[in-house]
């Protein structure tokens, strides 16, 4: 109890920071197991508010028959109505894979502050694979982000649902 | 009337798809000037589909307090209900300004065959403005498009509302 105290104390910000983030991850990864099991590409995400989970949801392309219901795009629209405004500054949002130009178009297009994704896209990624979006000076927003978090396990989650279907 | 007969035989494909062209515009602009009426950013969308218009909408970003609201996601959500599926190919969308980054990726999320806008939008077009998104071979589909029809008439639109608020 001890150790665990001084661990604590001795914990620098980022320490916590990084805690935090894989905490909302795996929430984002329960999420993209939830999609899985309705048959859909299993990615999900979280929009993280005032340190709490607002809105959480996963890919419903197949069962809405929608090709913009990726995950990213319905938790910002369900935190829009919650907190009722389009604008979404000081929020982060979590997402098991690298947003594709949609999704990251659409962080800018919120005001998102933060976004935090686990494992790359190199064939669709806007964030660091194909396009830098979220960090170009000539749109009227810009995106901090993070990558990596818990990246192992999103990117297993996608390898084993299209290693099933195959 | 003979004159009007030999007009039409006269017409290249060309010129007919122009004038298709057109007549579908006239529509997308109808709806910006619906959405100009609820105080929302005058953009209207179209979407066609085997010769006639499918599903057509209008930014309702404030309405609805949705980032994602721009007439583009609207009219491919709706479209992917009523044909009950997600790809949209053959389909051509009609818009009257250029689609930012979110909206041309949910153009090549759908499959979209073909777009069609009236004015260039030099802050956030990923069209030609600030990005070639519908071009870019990395990505697995690409959308065909043409630009300029009605371009006046749909700047003038943006450009009335913007004087109006300021």
């Amino acid at each position: 109890m001890a150790a665990n105290t001084v661990g604590l104390l001795g914990m620098g910000r980022g320490t916590m920071n990084r805690q935090n983030d894989e905490q909302f991850m795996q929430e984002a990864l329960r999420l993209a197991g939830e999609a899985c099991k309705r048959e859909e590409v299993p990615v999900g995400a979280v929009l993280v508010y005032e340190g709490r989970v607002l809105a959480g949801d996963h890919n419903r392309r197949e069962e809405w028959q929608d090709a913009t219901a990726h995950a990213e795009i319905l938790v910002l629209r369900r935190a829009g109505q919650l907190l009722n405004s389009w604008r979404l500054p000081g929020a982060t949002l979590y997402v098991t894979l690298e947003p594709c130009p949609m999704c990251a178009g659409a962080l800018i297009q919120a005001r998102v502050s933060r976004l935090v994704f686990g494992c790359r896209d190199p064939k669709a990624g806007a964030v660091v694979s194909l396009y830098d979006l979220l960090g170009d000076r000539r749109l009227n927003h810009q995106v901090e982000f993070t990558e990596g978090i818990l990246r192992e396990e999103c990117a297993e989650i996608l390898r084993s649902f299209f290693r099933q279907r195959r």
